[in-house]
Parts: C-alpha cells; sequence; structure tokens
C-alpha cells in the first residue's frame, strides 16, 4: 500500500494498514422482512450437551456472582460463574469482606482491594462453594486465571463443577513464560472431563487457536467493561461488534472445517437490551454480564460493582462504580417493567428484536441485517444529559 | 469479502458486511444552480385522488391528534391522522384522561399509561370520533395496529373514513403468528375502498413488499422519535435519512416496474424545518410530525408528548417529554415568526429552501444534492449547550 | 450504483449519492519540507486592479462596518464592506437604531429587528455614506442584493464607489422568478464600470455560472457564520473547506479556459487564525469576517454582532451573539498580544503558517498539503469546557 | 480525481485531496496470538552507542526539566532534555524565576513569560547547568532552537554535552531566511562530535530530509502537546498516530537504503500509559513527555507546566496549565500505584503491552496491530466527566 500526498511530496509506502472497527453505540439493526410473533422464538444456547433458555452468563466477579445468585441464575436459565480467585475462595465469611469494600471511601478504595485479594485462595472454600451452588439443582461454572488453573481445576473438578471457565484480561493458546511451566490448553480440554470456556479474546486468529486447543466456548471482549479501564492504561482493546463479528468468523471456519460449533460469549459493555441485542447480531450465542446484572437485587454487591483486574498489585485497572439495586434478577430477565431505558426485561427486548428482525433461533438472530449508524449526541440529548447530571 | 490483518496473523473472512447509514444531522443540502422565488415553489401531494397542499401528516399520537386537531390541520392543507387505539376510542370523555396523563409524575408515568391503555377499545367511540372530523368537512385518517385491522377497520369504513393508516413499530407484509391468524396485506388492500398507508418500515425490500401488496403509502421510521427509545431498549432503528433513500429507491424501481406511484413519508426525527427539508431531499413525498406539532396551542397533549409505545405492558419504550405549547398550529406551518431555530414557519422553510435549490415540485426537491456534513459539536455550540442547561 | 445488503435482502439501487464533506474543525495543515521566514511572506490579494495587503474583507453586516469601520479597516490594508441595505442608508443617525439593537433584550430583538429593517433605504444616504468612505483615501466596496441591484447599482457607481458586492444567502446567475424582472449577472458585469464580487455560493457548478458571467470575485459560504441559523432553518449550507475546495477547482477550470484568475474569497465560520489559514489552503485568496471583526474597538456592533437574515420578515435565521470587544482592530491584524486562543494577530499568524509550511505567497499557500483530522473532544477538553462556562 | 455530484450539475475536478489522519484518542491495539509474561520483555532504545532502558525523554520545557530532574530521570533509566533558552540559561537563580511563573494569575501570565524569556541567554550558565547534569554521572542531553544552534552548539559540546536535541515547532533540513544564514544540518551533524537528534517534524518526507542530514533521532509531533494551541492559532497540526506512522515509514525506507537506524521519538500528546503504548505501536522507539511528567514531585514546575511558544513576543500559543504534583518520578515510571487511569506506572504499563501483544522489544511492539477504534462519549461516560467537573 502506498499514500499518495501533495505539493512534490513524494508519494510514501504506509508503516502499517489500520482498519476501522466497531462499538455497541455505532451499530444497530435493520427489521426484517418478515416478522414474528416474540412468543415463537427460541433463544436457548447450549454448551457440550447443557443447554440454558437464556443466553446470558454472569461475570465471574465478586459483586455479581457468589452462591446464592449462581442458583438463582441457573434456576432463571442461565449461568451464573463464580470467580475462584476472589473473596469467596479467599476467606470464610465473604459477606464480611464484601462489606469493607463497599463501605471503603473511593480513594482509599484500589489499596484496599490490593491487601483483600492478596489473602492466599484456600482449596476447602473451593470445594464448599461449588458444593454450595451445586445443591441448587442447576449446572455450576467457576473461573480460574490461567496460572492457577494447574493447581486449582483438580481441586473444582473433584468437587463436580459442571463448566470450567478460564479466564485473564487476554488469554492466547501460546503463552511464552520464564517463570511458570505455562497452562498448555490442548493438554487441559483433553485431560478434564468437563467443557472448557476460555478468553478473554478479540481476534480472529487467537479465537481460532483456542477452538483448535478445544475450548467448547470463547469468551469475547478485552477493554469494554464498565468497571475497566484496561484501554486508558495498556492502550489495548477492541470494541464489541468487531470483536464479536471477528471470532464469530472464526467459529465459522472452524465449524466448517471440523463440524464442531463453539459457543462464542460477548464478555463485557454491555449496558441494555439494545446492546445484548446487537452482540448476538454481531454473531455470538450468548452474553456475559457484569454491571447489568450487579444492580439486581441478589447481587452480593449491594449496589456495588468493581473489576477484577482494580486489585492488580503494580498496574491496578478499573474502579468501584455505584450501580444501585434497581430490581429483582427477575424482572431484569423477564420483566414486567416500567422502566423504558432497556435496563429491564433483557430477555424480552431479545424476543422482541428477534420478531422484529424475523429471527426464530439464535442461530438466526446472528445473521440480521446490521449498520453502521453512530448514536450522534444531538443538542436536545447533551441537555438532557446535562439536566440528567444535576 | 476477506479482512486484511498485520503481523503475521491470518486473512480472515468478514462474519458479515455493515454499512453506513445517515441520519438528519449528519447531512446538509447543496444550493442549486438555479435559485426560483419561494413562491412560484408546489409542495403539495397525492394519496390517490385525495390531494394535500401541505405535506404534513400529524402523528398518531394521544397528545398530537384529537378530531379538533384534525380538523384544524387539515383545514390549513395537511393531514392529522387519528389513533384508533388511544384514549380517543377507550374513554367516553378522552379529555379527562389526557389530563391525568399530563399532570402524573415523571416516575408514575408509565405504570399509569399502562394502565389507562388497557382499558377496552369501544366500536361506538371510533364512529363517534370519525363523525367529528368528517364534521369539519376535510378527509378523515385514522390509524389502527395490523393486530386489530381486522376487527376495526370495517368499523372505520362504516364510519366514512378516507385514508386508512396501518401501522406498528414494524409492519411486514409477511408476519408470522402462531396465535393470530396474520393480517394479509395484499386482501386488505383490495378489500377496503380507500386508500392504505402502512408503516413503519426502513428498508428497500420491506417497502417494496408493502407496495407489492397495494399501500398507497409506506410510513418510514423505526426508531428516530424524539418520545421513543426503541434503539436503546432493542438495538433497532434505522436513521432517517437512509431509510427515506431506501424506501424511495424501492418507490422508484415499483414505479419503473407498474407505474403506480407509492407515497413514501418520513415519520419521526424531524424537529426543525431543516429536518423537514432534508426529509424530503432524501426522497419522500411527505413527513409525519409527533413533537414538532404536540407544541401547537391547539393539540390535546396541552405542551406534552408521549411515545404510543410507551404504555407497552411488557417492553415499555419512550418516555412522556415536554415540549411547550409556543405557538398556533398555523404559525407552526405558516408563519410568520420570531424564533430563529426551524422550528416555526416549516412550510416557509420548505419552499424557501425549494426555491434555494431550484426545486418547483416535491419531486424536484427528491432530486437535489445531498452532502455528508455531520453537525460537529465545537466549543462554542457546546458551551452555548451548557449554559442554555442552566 | 448498486447497494449490497444481508440475509437474503434483495441488492437495491441507491436512491442517489452523496459525498463526505469538511469544515474547518476537521482538518488541519501539514508544514512543510521546506520552512520560510514568516517577514518573507507574501500576503496580498487583487480584486482586477486594486491590491490589498491584508487578505481580509469585512462583512457587509451593520455590527461590523460602517464608514469609520471601512476606513480604519482600509487603511490597515483590508476591504470593509458596507451593506446599502442595512441602517446606515435607512437612517440618518444610525448610531442612534445600532443602539436600540444592542440594548434589546434578545427575546424582544427579532421583532424590533424586523421593524427597524422595514424603514425604507433612501439613496441620499447611499451617496452620503460611500462619500464618507471615500474621504478616507481608500478603496470603497458597498453590497446589494441582487433583488435592489438593479435600482441601487446606478446609484453607488455615481457616488464614485470601487468595487460593487452582489450578495445574498444563495445567488446564482440563474434566478428565476415571477413577479420580479431577474437580474442577469452577465450584463451587470458589462455594465458597471467597477469589478463585481457575486455571492454566496458553495458549488462547483454554480461558482463557474458566476465566474463565466463575469464576476471578478466569488464569496464562498452557505450557512456556517457563527450568527447564522440557516442549516436549522432550512437544512442548506456546506462546510467551508469543501465549499472552498470546489469553488477554487472551478476558479482553476476557468483560469485555465480563459487565462483570467477570478479571486475566490470565503465568508462565515471563520473564528481564528487556524480558520483563516485553512481557508486560504482549501483555495481561497481573503475571506470575509463577521463575528472575528465585531469584536474590534472600532466596530459600530459595540461588542454585539447579529445576523442580516435575522430580521428576515417571515423566516427570520440567526441570532444576535455578544461577542465583546476584546482590542483594537490593528490588534486583531497585527497584534503584539498576549491572547493564546488564536483571536488576535490574524495577519501574524497566516504569516507564521505560510513561513511553516514553505508557502511564500497566497497561491503557494493555497498548495499546500492538507489532512483530515477531526478535532477530537477529549475527557480533557470537555472538563475545560465545562468548567469554561461556569 | 474527479467528483461527482447529483442532477445535473457537471462533475468537476477535485482541488486537492485530503486524506484522514488519527490520533491516541482514535486507535487501540490488539492483543497478539501469542502473548508474554511483562518481566520478559525488553524496553530499551539506543541514540547512537548511549542506551537507555526507559524509551521515556522529559521534554526540554522549564516546568519540567532542570538539572536536578534530568539526573533523577537518567539515574532511572530515561534521558531529561534540558532547555538551553529557557531561564536555566538565563537567571542565575531559576527557581526564583519559576516561583514567579506559578504564582502569576493566569491573565497576567503571557505578558509575565514575554518579559521573563526577553533576558539574554548567558554562556557561562549553559556551561554550569551541564556541568551539573554531568556531576550526577548520566548522559547530558540539550535543546537549542536552530536559530541559536550554532552561537550555543559550540559552547554545549565544549562543556561535555552528550546528545543535542536541535528542535523548534517545526524543523526542516531547508529553511530558507533573510536575514540570518540558515543552519545547514549536514553540516552541523557532520561537525559535532556527539549525537544530534531534530525536530519536530510530522511527515514522511521532511523526517526522511532529516535523517538524510544525519540526524540521529527524529522528533515527532506538531500540535499536539497539553499546554499548545498551535492547531487554533495556526491551524497546523497532524495527531500523533499518522504522524509517528508516516515519520516511522520513513526511518524503514531510510533503513532499507543505507542500513543505518534512525531514532524515531513521539513528542507530544502522551496522557497515560494507554497513548505511550499506541505511540510505540505507531512506530517510535521512545516518547518525550512534558505534562505527564511535570506533575512529578522532582520536576522544577512544582505542579504547573506550560508551553515554550506560550513567551513567544507576537504569537504566543499555548497557556499554563495545572499538573498537579501527584506521586514521585519513581512511581510514575514503575509504580507502585494506586491510580487506575493509567498516569503512573508508564513503564510498566508498557511491558504488560508488550506482553498482552506478543512484542519481546520495541522494535516487535512496532509491528502489533492497530485498529480505528474512537473513544466515542457515551452517554454514562458524558454524565462522568460533567459530574467530574463539579
Amino acid at each position: 500500500m502506498e499514500l499518495r500526498s501533495e505539493k512534490g511530496k513524494m508519494l510514501h509506502p504506509a508503516f502499517k494498514e489500520i482498519r476501522r472497527v466497531y462499538g455497541f453505540d455505532e451499530v444497530a439493526l435493520v427489521p426484517g422482512d418478515v416478522t414474528l410473533n416474540p412468543e415463537q422464538v427460541d433463544t436457548s444456547f447450549r454448551v457440550r450437551d447443557l443447554s440454558f433458555r437464556v443466553p446470558i452468563l454472569a461475570a465471574a466477579m465478586d459483586g455479581v456472582v457468589d452462591p446464592r445468585f449462581a442458583i438463582c441464575l441457573g434456576k432463571l436459565g442461565g449461568m451464573g460463574v463464580l470467580n475462584l480467585e476472589g473473596v469467596q475462595t479467599r476467606y470464610e465469611c465473604p459477606d464480611e469482606i464484601l462489606g469493607q469494600i463497599i463501605n471503603a471511601p473511593l480513594d482509599m478504595l484500589t489499596p484496599l482491594l490490593q491487601k483483600i485479594y492478596a489473602a492466599p485462595i484456600r482449596e476447602n472454600f473451593i470445594t464448599e462453594r461449588i458444593r454450595q451452588i451445586k445443591e441448587g439443582g442447576i449446572p455450576c461454572a467457576v473461573s480460574i486465571t490461567p496460572a492457577y488453573t494447574k493447581r486449582f481445576a483438580p481441586v473444582a473438578i473433584e468437587a463436580g463443577v459442571d463448566i470450567l471457565v478460564v479466564q485473564s484480561t487476554v488469554t492466547t493458546a501460546r503463552h511464552t513464560s520464564k517463570s511458570l511451566q505455562g497452562l498448555i490448553f490442548s493438554e487441559l480440554c483433553q485431560k478434564v472431563p468437563v467443557p472448557v470456556i476460555v478468553g478473554n479474546c478479540v481476534s480472529y486468529s487467537a479465537a481460532l487457536e483456542l477452538m483448535q486447543a478445544g475450548a467448547e466456548g470463547i469468551l469475547v471482549g478485552v477493554g469494554p467493561g464498565a468497571s475497566c479501564t484496561t484501554r486508558e492504561v495498556l492502550g489495548i482493546g477492541v470494541p464489541q461488534v468487531t470483536a464479536t463479528m471477528d471470532c464469530a468468523a472464526a467459529r465459522e471456519s472452524y465449524l466448517k472445517e471440523t463440524g464442531r460449533y463453539v459457543v462464542v460469549i460477548t464478555d463485557g459493555g454491555i449496558r441494555s437490551g439494545g446492546d445484548f441485542c446487537k452482540a448476538i447480531a454481531s454473531g455470538s450465542d450468548a452474553v456475559m454480564l457484569g454491571a447489568a446484572l450487579a444492580c439486581s437485587q441478589e447481587s452480593p454487591g449491594r449496589g456495588y460493582h468493581w473489576g477484577m483486574a482494580n486489585p492488580h498489585p503494580a498496574l491496578p485497572r478499573g474502579t468501584r462504580i455505584r450501580v444501585g439495586t434497581s430490581a429483582s434478577l427477575e424482572q431484569i430477565l423477564f420483566g414486567p417493567t416500567s422502566v423504558t431505558d432497556g435496563t429491564q426485561n433483557l430477555v424480552g427486548a431479545l424476543r422482541t428484536a428477534m420478531g422484529v428482525c424475523g429471527a426464530a433461533t439464535i442461530r438466526e438472530m446472528q445473521q440480521v441485517e446490521m449498520v453502521i449508524a453512530p448514536a450522534i449526541k444531538t443538542e436536545g440529548k447533551l441537555l438532557q444529559i446535562i439536566q440528567q447530571s444535576e
């Protein structure tokens, strides 16, 4: 590629090509030529032989999921993922610790989190928490970072976990490390008897390698979450629409080649029914929600939400945000609601959008037409935002 | 299509293509090489054998149109559309109910609307309202949703209605429903003796199918209205410039094929004379206005305006906004005015713009050059907006 | 052109093509490979045999130019244009009327202006004002609208005017009017013994026709001025960078064909030295300034500025803005200054920019490289703007 | 190139081509397919035979670098550049003068700066300041403008300086000046026994000429700095991502042709670890920081920062901004930190980003994939910004 320029300046080769990518606020869905009644659509997705009626996972964050919440979400048809490296597995009485986090003044928070998350993870707590969830009669999903997977995955398997999520800010099939012997994903996926969901990734090639390593699901998203500042701190991040489309493209290539369907889960940045619908239309099978569920009455964060990169000892990223406790988890998922901003009745919104777009299944919803339509701030909108702040 | 990427990353197929679409705030009209005196232009449009001097329809919303308003607009040359599923046909004394809506505190509004709009629609009220409008000596247009069309269209026809508008958020020629036997538009259009206007739609193919089914007019617009939050809640919506251009392209294709001219009406998102002119230049024959007319002294909303998706029992969308009562309907349409923000003398603005662009008719105005020129918020503009809010 | 779309949707023809256009806030200049000392550059431009050291015209607006101001600017090397249809030619003592405009409350302003500008234009005042300016020993330029040109141009010529500006919001070589016999520009340009500058226009073809009709200069700009709301009211307007580039392209075509060089003058939207430099780099020979000069101590508006479309009896556009009186005209043009926002020492800024870009003349400055670089509002910038407003 | 337009308008040639360029807020980095542990990456860069562990230069600005600060930064692995035309070489006791600048009311500042920087530069102070820095046992770098290079470079060389930075707003290999005999860079680079870093430039061709003249390093950036208003005043400036990419493209061309590697240093506009990482990924070897280091406890500006174009006698650009004193220089470079906005632990951020992108060296980091992903202001973000301002 060459760049042209003006007035005697020589043409010159480009240093690198950069392509335009897109996030939720920049796209919109186009209604279909056929429409369906919302009650006729099927929103379920499947991880190996486990089927979930509601394509929503709760993020493995301490303000979102504890065993009680996981059971509640599981009974409603979704999947709560318990963080095996959070307060639940470091403390006997996590509720007390959560209270400290919630009540800390904001400028004291990061040091406090850095201290709280320095306590050791205890294997007996892992076992206990999984036992609690399994007693709810629902599938149990837990999350571990790659560095701890070798150590804690066997404990979780032993305790009867149903789905293993291996997750860090960015996870690749090929991690190079001097100090530790790296986790080899293909070995892990073969060895453990349960489906492994891996993340996060944002590119075609990284997603494809994780699929080839045997992952049953891929978490998509680096940098977009409400409580995350990875993009400010590291400059890294791909907006969710493009990230999901690229990973979904990998899923299609892999499916065509092998016949195996790997679930793509958009993780982060979804604040409303509209974003939820756009994530599916970008190619995902389900979404992972943090802040959007943290505001349920059942969440352990009691109206607060904070990122799991926030306690990082050297390079903390993210912050605690006040999300409030607006409604029950059931209302957030299924309504009824009198709220008109898209934060409640998420599944109802998906059903209605699928109907309007003529998509009977998630797989069909992935195919609907999407357009680039930036949500421009008009003067009226700006005035409204300013007045809202007062 | 393939996407290239950098540094050893494999080229990969795109999951889907997305194209850029445009709204009113992103475009502007280019003056012509010839200019005309405004008094020489013709702004009329025609629905079958009914001709309207003023290419403006009032939206079928309870804060905008009641029989008295419809008569007033009709006499001025436009068309008011009465909602057959609003308070006018559910209550003996709609003014009392409108008073409740207007006086409700904003946080109590949606539940109140949900309750008010749960009252049954009464056929005798339909007949009575149409009779009231017809007494005004103007053509009477009413709006029904597809689900109620089979039941209420005959009542309206019987009562002497002149134009039937069949309208819901998204309407297609092919709706699939288990519970109800769907409305078949081609049958409807053949059976009823009056012209049928159908909407809303936003795409070439959906518009074309509605034209092929026999519609005399197409309402264009999903998600753009001032009191509408469909895009936040469902993620669905196409900005009005592109939506109108695509539906107008369908009109041209259909015209070329059949010789029949179908009216395209841009519905929603038009706040000023500038937007009105841009809608016509995007290919529409007329516009449907909500908030822009709700602020007339003659509107039943007495300075308030709310969306007809707001009372939705499960997925309410939209909100009530205060629009004020700035002027008489006549001033809003024809001036004179001392207001310089484009909200008054809408027809004068269209005439002047047509003159400046050298367009003698609506059909010529559809052909004028338009450019993509985003209304960028400069610092001065932002300061002004902030100060305005105080 | 055809548009592709997704999933079974048929490909469809585009209704019209729209191209992206640009304004000052979206572009920036690229330094040259050679740099010059600012004192070595020549900023002059020429209208037929009249040469001006400073490529700045003062807009024919009542808050900007009166005879005293015109003389002051003329002596400094620029050109003030007196409005022959403003208060100067309607009133014996314009200063008194200006005082009324300045002191009116903003919500009473438009009706007051509508009344003030309804007073008749008196030929003896035209003669008197031109005499006053000529006494200053500088070339005298005056502005008339096309509708009044036949009537008042002879009066102005008789009084000894040096340059005739024929200007309205949009002026074309071919205006169609039933009531009046239109002004034929080619006749006018041949008949009058002085150079004629015509405007405003924004497109290649309109500019070319005006050049072919014999104009010596073209005013470029519809909709961009600080006190103008044409874009809101009519939807019409092309941002100044593209408008200037397109009219300059017409100038180049016309020059190549005929050997005659027509001056292109960017009129409106220039708020700072940066905008001034970008206008020249877009292809103009000079700029016309309104608000940027209205804030001089010598301006008749005493710190206020209003648009000449604001008094329009039926469709008023624009508003009065407070610009303050920041400095003497000499300081605004040449400094010295302690202001760092680009509003003072405009000629110094142009000289420095020309030096940095390696342009020795205006003609060379028209050739410098320009890039599309939107002035994105960062968080820091937004915070600053908000704090500034308080 | 030809532009098409609509409706009978003639096609016309474009006046000039303009290409889209990008800044930090518009791009983001894509994680790699391989990831590395941060401790395995090498962040060093080299200027001829001098190697620096930390790819950070402190800007030659009086609020950032004095001899004490230069020593401190040098010991930590970076390079502080002392301004030979600032207060350090004009005054015996610069700290007193700095105190005046810091304590002046903002509206009195520019005239005060204009006065302070009118004092003569004294050669004995140059010698003394260099001696002070060399005593710290680190390489000494100083900055001179081209106009003073002939006069002061020999003094600096004599005093034992290690790196000579020749810097002005825009510097080209070919400057034309009537009054002074221009500096010939190729002669300078040959004559002086130390490496010469030259700047600033932003284009391929200008950078290439400076490399051909013998520069060991190129400073990239015109207009982007926090305390700089060059773009407002002159209209000149290229955003840093494109500027860096274009100069890096010149570096690659020159390297391929000659085998000599010239260091590219992005100077200005870097406010966070994210920007730092993006600058390297755009092709630079190191960055020059102003405001980002001015907030260290060791900076002479004691929490304030101002541009070196601000004291310009005729065309002052920039302003003094309050940056605060947030942390020690060591913390800003290496942490530990509890701040999550990316302003501290800059080197840690770079190491982490390199690890996530799979880049073991700066040279590999220059190759990582980058995408265009504008940082869109969502409503939540805008609300946050507005609330922050209060």
